[in-house]
C-alpha cells in the first residue's frame, strides 16, 4: 500500500515522527516524480522547523542512498575507503591522502565533487591536469581502483538521485542548512558509494558552510552516529578553516601543492590535516593499529616517493599525463604576479577565508553560475599565516591572474579579508577535534 | 526594492514575525506566479507550523483582498451588508435573510459559492430555478442591487486572486486548517467583496468544518477581530451543525423550503438562524435599534409576504421564473422517494450530519470532482430531528432519487449516521454564542 503525501505532510506539519515507510515513500515520490515539487518542499519545511530523530535520519539517509544504483566494491579485494569533506579553501588533501593511503594498501574509490560558493572542487582540480579524465563509467573506474588502488570520478548521474531532487529544492526554500538533511544528503552519497570506512573531514571557521564550532561539532556528531547506525565505520576530525588550509589557493595551483606534498617538498598544516585523515582511514580499515603508527606508515610513503608515484599511476590510469608528478612546469600557469602587501607592521590576527575563496572565485577559479567556464590557472598564493609577523609592503598574498580575471574585485575583497593587529597573535589549533 | 521569497522563508522558518511588506511580497509572488509554487508552499507550511500573530494576519487578509479587483459599492445608496457561511448541510439561511434584509431597506451584494464536499452551495441552489442566471458582470450585478436591494451571483474571477492560488497549494499540502490561513482567506473574499457590514455564520457539530465548538469559537473570535481591525464592522454567531438545520437537503429541495419560509408556511431552526443572522445584519447597519426589534421587523417582512415578493423580484432580475416563489412545483422534481424507517422504537439522539451531506452528494446533489454535473432534484428530506420520539418502522428521512442516484450508497451512509437511544434526549441549542 502507498502512502499518501496527503498523511505524511499532516504527521510531520504537527511534529510527529515519520516511520520508516513514510519516509521511504517521501524519497520514492522525490525520485520518481510522484509527488509533486510543492510537496516536497512542503514536507522540507516542516522538517527544517521540527527537525527528525536518529531514526528518522536513519531511515531518509538508507532510503537516498538506494534511491539510484549505489556501487558495489564487494568484488573488489580489501578494505575500501572513503573521505569527505564539508569544503574549504586551500583544502586539497584529497589529491595527497588519495594516492598516500592506497600506497598502504587501501582501495580509494573516491566519487567527488566541483567547486560550491567559495570552496574548491576535487573534480576542477584534477581537470588542471592535461589530459586527465574524471568522466569514467563504473566497469572502468572500479578497474582502476583495482589495478591501481585508488581512482577519482565524478558522481554518475544514477548515484543517490533523490538527493539531487531535494538538494535543488532546499537550496530555493531555505532549508539548506538542516542538520538532518545536510546528515542525510551528504551520507547517503557516501553510503550509495561503497566504501566500507568513511572518514568525515567536518571544517570549521570563517572558510566553513558550519562557522562556529558548534555547529560543526553537532554535524560531526550527527553523521558519525548516523553513519555508525548504517552499518559502515565512520569517524570525523573537526579541522580548522580559520584561514585557508594550504598556502595555493585555485586549480592547477593546488594540484601543485599537492604534487609537493607527496614530493616532500612542502608541510605545514595541509600534510599535518592530510596526514591525520589519512590515519584515521588506515586505521578504521585495520590496515595500521592505531592512528600514530598509521601516520608513521603515510610519512614513509612520502619518504620513499611512493605516494607520488601512486599519484603519477592514477593520472596515467584516467588518461591525464604523470609527468605533472615530476614537472610541475607542464601545468597551466597564470599570465599575471600581483603582490599584495600588508597595510601596516604587526602580525597577520584574522584572514576572513570566505572572502579569500570569493576573491579566488573572480580571478576565474570558481563559478558563479554553474554553466561558468574556469581559468584552470589562476588563483591566489598566501604568503602569510595567523599569527606571522608583517612589516608595511610586505607580500601577504599574491594574486595569479589571467586574461578574464576581476582583479580589482579580487584586490578589494582580499585587502578586507586580512586583519593586521599590533600586538602577536597565536595560530589557530589545526585539528579541533576528532569525533569516533 | 522587492524582497526576496529566501528572506522571507527563512524569517518565517525560524518562527519571526513578517512585516506587511513581506506579507505583500508572498501575495504578490503567488498572485503574478513570480514565487514558484514550492516556495509559496514551503511558506505555507511554515506558516501552518509556526502560526500568525493578528498583525501578520491583518497583513495577509488585506494584501490578499487588493490582491485583485475589489468591488466598489460606495456609488449604491444605503448600508451595504454580506453574510458568509463556514458551510453546513440542509443550511439555506442565505435564501431567506438576503430577500428578507432587503425587504427591510439593506442593500445586498452576495457574492456566493458552489458546494464544497459534504456542503451545500448557494448558486447551485439557485440554478434550480429554471432561467435563472449566477454568472453576471459587475455593472449589471450592481445596477440589480441598486434596483432591487440585493442580488446574488458568482465570485468573479478577478475577486482576490491570492486566494485561489493559496487555497490551492493549501489543499494538496495539508494547510487547510490553518487557523489565520483559514481566516484570510473568508475575510479577503469578503473585503474584496464591498460591504460595509459582514455577519458570519459559523457552523459548529458534526456537520461542519469545525467540528468542535472550541474551534468554531476561535475562528469566530478571529474572523470579528481581524475584521473589525479592518475598517468594517464584523459579527459573528456561531450556530449549531450537529443535525441539518432545515429539513429539506438538496438544491432545488432547498430553494422549496425556503420559499415555505419566506411564505410563513414553514419555520423551525432554518428560520430562527435566518432570522438571527439578518438580526444582526440590520442592527450593524443601524436599521433596527437592535437584535429584537430587529427580528420583529424581519418577521413582519414575512407575514406581508414583502419578502417573498422581493425573492421573486431577485430572481426575475436575474432572469429566473419569478413564479417558482408562487408555485414550488415548477421546481425540478426527483423521480423516486424512498423512506428510510427507523430501526428500533426510541428517541433521535444524533444524526451524523457530513454523512447526510454526503448521502445527497451520492444521490446526485453534490460533486465528487469539480466537473461533475448536478442533479438538481435530488436530494433527502428529513423527517425527524434530534429529541424527536420514534417508532420502529417510522421514516425518519426520505431519500429523493434520480437516474444517476447511488441509493444504495445513500442508504448505507444515512443508515450509519442515525443514533436512536433509549432515553429521551433533549434537543442541541441552535445558537451557540454571538461574537462581536
Amino acid at each position: 500500500m502507498t502512502i499518501k503525501p496527503s498523511d505524511i505532510l499532516r504527521k510531520k506539519r504537527f511534529g510527529g515522527e515519520l516511520n520508516e515507510a513514510e519516509v521511504r515513500a517521501f524519497v520514492k515520490g522525490a525520485t520518481d516524480g510522484s509527488w509533486a515539487d510543492y510537496q516536497l518542499s512542503a514536507l522540507l519545511m516542516a522538517i527544517a522547523i521540527h527537525g527528525m530523530t536518529d531514526r528518522e535520519t536513519l531511515s531518509l539517509t538508507l532510503a537516498m542512498a538506494k534511491s539510484g544504483e549505489a556501487l558495489d566494491l564487494s568484488d573488489i579485494p580489501g578494505v575500501k575507503a572513503d573521505k569527505h569533506s564539508t569544503g574549504g579553501v586551500g583544502d586539497t588533501t584529497s589529491l595527497i591522502l588519495v594516492p598516500l593511503t592506497a600506497a598502504c594498501g587501501l582501495k580509494v574509490a573516491k566519487m567527488s565533487g566541483r567547486g560550491l560558493g567559495f570552496t574548491g572542487g576535487t573534480l576542477d582540480k584534477l581537470e588542471s591536469i592535461p589530459g586527465m579524465n574524471i568522466d569514467i563509467g563504473v566497469g572502468e573506474f572500479k578497474d582502476i581502483v583495482r589495478r591501481v588502488g585508488c581512482a577519482i570520478v565524478g558522481q554518475t548521474h544514477s548515484l543517490a538521485p533523490a538527493d539531487k531532487v531535494l538538494y535543488a529544492l532546499r537550496d530555493v526554500t531555505e532549508t539548506v542548512d538542516c542538520m538532518p538533511l545536510v546528515v542525510s544528503s551528504i551520507l547517503s552519497k557516501k553510503l550509495a558509494a561503497g566504501a566500507d570506512v568513511v572518514v568525515l573531514d567536518v571544517k570549521t571557521g570563517s572558510g566553513a558552510i558550519m562557522d562556529t564550532f558548534e555547529k560543526s561539532e553537532k554535524l560531526a556528531r550527527d553523521m558519525v552516529r548516523i553513519g555508525n547506525l548504517s552499518g559502515r565505520r565512520f569517524s570525523a576530525l573537526i579541522t580548522d578553516m580559520d584561514q585557508p588550509l594550504g598556502m595555493y589557493i585555485g586549480n592547477a595551483l593546488e594540484v601543485e601543492e599537492a604534487i609537493d606534498v607527496l614530493a616532500g617538498r612542502a608541510g605545514g598544516p595541509l600534510l599535518e590535516v592530510a596526514l591525520e585523515l589519512g590515519a584515521h582511514m588506515l586505521r578504521n580499515a585495520g590496515i595500521a593499529p592505531d592512528v600514530e603508527s598509521a601516520k608513521r606508515m603515510l610519512s614513509e610513503k612520502i619518504a620513499s616517493g611512493e605516494g607520488l608515484l601512486k599519484f603519477a599511476e592514477m593520472i596515467e590510469a584516467q588518461g591525464g599525463d604523470p609527468r605533472v608528478c615530476f614537472d610541475t612546469a607542464l601545468l597551466p600557469k597564470a599570465r599575471r604576479r600581483i603582490d599584495v602587501p600588508a597595510a601596516r607592521d604587526g602580525y597577520v590576527s584574522a584572514i576572513r577565508t570566505s572572502d579569500i575563496g570569493s576573491a579566488a572565485k573572480l580571478l576565474g577559479a570558481g563559478r558563479e553560475r554553474k554553466e561558468d567556464a574556469l581559468d584552470l590557472s589562476v588563483g591566489i598564493v598566501m604568503k602569510k599565516r595567523i599569527g606571522d609577523p608583517v612589516r608595511r609592503g610586505d607580500a601577504v598574498l599574491t594574486l595569479n591572474a589571467g586574461e578574464r580575471s576581476d582583479v580589482v574585485g579580487a584586490m578589494t575583497l582580499v585587502n578586507r579579508a586580512i586583519s593586521i593587529s599590533e600586538e602577536p597573535v597565536k595560530a589557530p589549533a589545526l585539528i579541533h577535534a576528532v569525533v569516533e
